[in-house]
């Protein structure tokens, strides 16, 4: 980062986007262990996960509130007010992955404690988290490296997990019609497809911040092809 | 608003200030014109709101940019640094309640052109709407006029409209186990009644920052009870 005359202040940077990280950390936590419980039927996990959710939640606002001192004390300009304002944006999404992991575990909650016709299969799903936890991790590596060209793959990928769920979808759908004892477990399955497909778009919102931080441009809103103009790849 | 030295400032705020309402009133009609033509089967219409979104975005972006030179030139403090951040957060959930009218819009697109046993009900998703209109109109409302009560409502309306949710989701089940040949029909409009219901979500988002905005407290994961404390509303 930039040299600053105060090196409490450089200190203060560094000290959010350490916590940026945790937070990061404990969010990727909670959707293995929904995924973990999902798989296992462990009850008490997916009470834990629930429960934990508001550790996302505190985090969120005390780093939100060390960005609000930092720009009221330091009045930070060009690249330092671009770091504080895409870390308040990055913590929303990373608040927001908190709320889909929690969904997941409730979801799996309600499967595992009603009685079924049948269990669903959870295969296809954990395949989908493997993607959506990959994406966050590399959002993450990409915040934590300054590394702009991370939006262009995690772009790619999104599109990948949207055609995912799709494919997911088309066969909870089938299951349905072949037997609507199914209906029940593969509705719930598919709010949990859901939820992860959604972990994917917010992963790749962090990915975009970091191109606005690094180039200072917004490139939210910009097809695959302008990115790659953007950050300086020829296309193919 | 308080009195700045620079009448050019207060300019510059009352200007943001005007732009996220008309953002919002853009926002406001893409829900309205997805439901109309959800109602109609107005092809044309569908169209339209899938391409205004772009309008949407570009108001997102220009008013982001507002926000942070004013940061970056003004040096905002107190109740102005909360009221521009506050801007900053608003604006990123009106662009996700314009991507779920878009939404709306592209899956009614896909229901009227298929080929299929019948056509959907949307009487139920149509008044889950109107309540999600509702909440927006007021989230904006309380956003000009800076207050913070209504906070409290939006999050009461919030549940109900979750509420129906789940009646709609239960209803769409028992269609599909009694006829599944009506499971796709069903499927569809399940995803239109969870994007209104995110939008309700958006919508309580946006009353929230407006207490932080008044009140300068961060009311997030606070529960209702605790929400009519902060505000001064004793409970009863």
């Amino acid at each position: 980062m930039s040299d600053h005359i105060s090196k409490q202040f450089d200190l203060e940077l560094e000290t959010v986007r350490t916590r940026v990280l945790q937070m990061g950390g404990l969010v990727e936590q909670q959707i293995l262990s929904a995924i973990d419980a999902l798989l296992s039927g462990d009850i008490e996990r997916f009470d834990k996960v629930i429960v934990d959710d508001a550790l996302v939640n505190a985090l969120e606002v005390a780093i939100d509130e060390d960005c609000q001192h930092i720009i009221a004390r330091r009045q930070p300009a060009a690249s330092d007010l671009r770091m504080v304002i895409s870390v308040i944006k990055t913590i929303t999404d990373l608040e927001r992955i908190g709320d889909e992991a929690q969904k997941i575990a409730r979801m799996g909650k309600i499967i595992y404690t009603s009685e079924r016709y049948q269990l669903p299969r959870f295969r296809e799903v954990s395949k989908m988290a493997e993607v959506a936890v990959n994406m966050l991790r590399r959002a993450l590596d990409a915040f934590a490296r300054l590394d702009a060209s991370a939006a262009l793959e995690l772009a790619e990928e999104d599109k990948g997990l949207d055609e995912d769920f799709t494919a997911e979808l088309r066969q909870l759908m089938t299951f349905m019609m072949e037997d609507p004892r199914t209906i029940s477990m593969s509705i719930d399955t598919l709010f949990i497809a859901k939820a992860i497909e959604r972990i994917g778009d917010h992963s790749k919102n962090i990915s975009e911040y970091v191109v606005y931080l690094v180039k200072g441009k917004d490139i939210r809103h910009t097809s695959i092809e302008e990115i790659k103009r953007e950050i300086g790849l020829t296309a193919g």
